[in-house]
């Protein structure tokens, strides 16, 4: 070890061809590894020395480390049987991507401290834009997570209500400030809610409006909901819309909903995180219909389009806005070609920003648009087979639509079949059982009060086999409880 | 290519090794490029395909375009003459820890989704505090960056005020709101309001407190604002301190701060983002004295601890009024262990969470305490050479001390020695001329009216005759300039 400068550079081109080789083996076989962490609370903490060593440790004996220690406690979100939340997939573009991203580690923040990061950018998310065919008026910035877009996108949707002053004058100290409403469903993910606690609009704010039998927003409550409020004295300003509900996958009637905020000139968000990719897929297209007329649109390529976490492209047609909420330039950050160009600082919270638009160029590229859609397709089908056997089966029910990879049900052993409590019980109990087994990892909601199992499907190496396995497992588990 | 499945693991391994031998080359010869990228607006983008490829494209093409497109839109961070905004370093630890990241490709939103991320989170930011010398009853968490660190730190302090409700009832709508200050200096990083934007205090919500002449928060003068804020009917809730401003890294009166904001009952928010790793050397340790007494700190191990961006620590006295503003937890993130373990999403805005504390670990095992700290010592110990060769020569001035890796100066050449409006011309000129030689890059701010060039250390591989090569070039361009 040198005393000065960086590891030398033997070291490292020893240890990262140690780390490429590992990670080969890794992503060839994932299933090696228990889906979800085989480890108690605190034992990987009391694993590890109290303090930092004061001497520099070789990489080496580090790699060690992480094979042993690490790798342990991790949830196994590669593994072909991960189930749970969103399957997403870290692929191999993805990864060589993050890889020279840190490499040359840059931020950027400016146009002029990396014109590539900001380029490449404009350009990725030009080429993702058309394949989920927003028209050309969306202009895109990539953030870390959809919560961090959502929030960005109703700060602006606030921003645009030029006539408060918000930016100026904030919104303590006054009595002249109506109840400003943001609207979004019962079914709305929770990051809606906390970016709405986070701008001061609190949970007095949110107006939850009620669903349909499918879990989606229901249009008519929606509109009623905003003349109550008007009547009430409220100011409406926004309403955020879901294509591909976090529980069940639902498509909010984006059209009808698009129609009511140009009517009440209200700031129209849709997340669509996970199912916006969807859309790659040329007859998926419709899951997007109506955000054409939206104001903004998440879409999380590090979702369900194969790139690592975090990476999500936050589209609006009102990028004045946006800046016009999020902009503030110091003398230390102008810059000689400040009218030329773009500087992403200025379109949402984050001074610093990683260079993620390499690593979504090279998925773009290396899969290319008709392989991403042959993958996702295959997704939705296997989705589907399995939807089929939960329906086919006596003792199971689906209790959600199937719109696309993901598929709620619960199980509905015949001593139990009318009792709720005890279903709800049951259910838990074999969810717990299934993944403390390590073989398959799902994850769960309540919809209409029913505990429901969640099968999501997402991650590339996911084959039909991986789904099958999880039903196997999971009629081999219900029959087992039943029996006790 | 195959049609399922991730790219073939050949491939990426093919792939990789190139990649890292690329890297490798890269970090060994970081100044074969200019350290500015030398390109202008628009140039990359056009050099790019209107839209993403149908077909699948090979790694290595995407490799090629990397090498000969995006390379030459690089400002180069790493660069041992890049001496704008604060240094980076994105050492070779790093890069490992961002690579496996990558691999692994989890989301540590909750403990059970990977407890190592968690936990090592934990390990790691605990060692980082003792490095620091912050006593034990802070605790922490990783954001991305210090923008978002100090927004949720401000978001806590906000939910402090618990007879306000705001969590429940929000900002607006109400005449029982008085307005909240927060209080910072006026040479406070432009994120402090950018976070009282986001949060709806609006511009009216910060007061900027006036600096004394060295720049620091005058804290006389924020007593003073404090008393006529209260007389007034304001409610001042947060003072944001800053140890190393951006402009000049000056170190606000912390000690007097914390007093006053003991006796006044305010959240202290320190933001040490870059110059909090100075107390990582011993002797330096007293840039945090009075930060034992503050309720929230945010370091940057992105900035000056060699971990590629991002990688922002917050530590707080408070996890329970920072996660009281922050949890939401709808049934679907509902585990089986919540009451037993930590669930970071908990801790901030982003659900999504990458594994950052590998890198961070990494970095700090590979550096160790004291190797760190023999670094930082050497970027000080140039930087003071640096400030002495500024002080010595008869037409160069600097403005402003310079307590530890940045020094702000001018030229000031006879022929316009007193007419400040020639000198902010005249320096203007030669940080552009500088600039656009790609030999160096250094940045500006304006202190006292003042355009003021900034050369900041903080890269592992900069060395003596680095900053003697921008002095150099320095000297002759400030003299060709004043030829003409």
């Amino acid at each position: 070890m040198t005393q000065s400068g960086d590891i030398p550079v033997e070291d490292f081109k020893r240890a990262a061809t140690r780390a490429i080789d590992w990670i080969a083996s890794y992503l060839t076989h994932p299933e090696e590894y228990p889906v979800l962490a085989q480890v108690r609370p605190g034992e990987m903490k009391t694993a590890l020395p109290a303090s930092a060593p004061k001497s520099a440790e070789p990489l080496d004996g580090v790699l060690d480390d992480f094979e042993e220690i690490v790798v342990p406690g991790i949830t196994h979100w590669n593994h072909p049987c991960f189930f749970a939340y969103f399957g997403i997939t870290g692929s191999a573009p993805g990864i060589l991507g993050e890889l020279l991203s840190a490499a040359l580690n840059v931020n950027g923040m400016l146009w002029q401290t990396s014109p590539a990061a900001t380029e490449l950018e404009e350009v990725a998310l030009d080429w993702l834009r058309q394949m989920l065919g927003l028209p050309e008026h969306f202009d895109g910035v990539i953030m870390d997570t959809a919560s961090v877009s959502t929030l960005c996108a109703i700060a602006a949707a606030r921003h645009a209500l030029s006539d408060l002053e918000i930016r100026e004058r904030g919104m303590s100290g006054r009595s002249d400030l109506p109840l400003l409403r943001l609207y979004t469903s019962e079914q709305a993910h929770s990051s809606v809610e906390k970016a709405a606690l986070v701008l001061g609009l609190g949970k007095a704010g949110v107006r939850k409006v009620p669903t349909d039998d499918a879990f989606r927003l229901d249009a008519g409550a929606l509109e009623s909901a905003i003349t109550e409020d008007r009547e009430a004295g409220h100011r409406p300003f926004c309403v955020t819309a879901t294509v591909g509900t976090t529980s069940t996958t639902s498509i909010d009637p984006i059209p009808a909903i698009a129609e009511i905020c140009r009517r009440e000139g209200l700031w129209l968000h849709v997340d669509a995180a996970y199912a916006g990719s969807a859309a790659v897929i040329p007859e998926y297209r419709h899951v997007l219909d109506g955000c054409e007329a939206a104001t903004s649109v998440v879409v999380n390529p590090h979702k369900w389009l194969f790139t690592p976490i975090d990476c999500s492209a936050l589209y609006t047609t009102r990028p004045d806005v946006l800046t016009g909420a999020f902009s503030l330039v110091p003398e230390y950050l102008r810059t000689g070609v400040d009218g030329e160009i773009r500087n992403y600082m200025d379109w949402g919270v984050s001074l610093g920003r990683r260079f993620r638009a390499l690593k979504l160029w090279m998925v773009l590229r290396c899969f290319g648009t008709e392989g991403i859609a042959l993958r996702l397709r295959e997704h939705i089908r296997l989705a589907q087979q399995f939807a089929g056997r939960i329906d086919e089966h006596p003792e199971f029910e689906r209790l959600a639509p199937t719109p696309l990879s993901v598929v709620c049900f619960r199980a509905r052993p015949a001593h139990i079949d009318s009792d709720e409590e005890a279903l709800n019980a049951f259910n838990e109990t074999l969810l717990q059982r299934l993944n403390a087994g390590g073989q398959v990892y799902l994850s769960h909601t309540t919809l209409d009060g029913r505990y429901t199992l969640r099968l999501a499907i997402g991650n590339v190496r996911t084959e039909e086999r991986h789904v099958a396995r999880a039903w196997e497992l999971i009629c081999a588990e219900g029959k087992r409880l039943a029996s006790e």
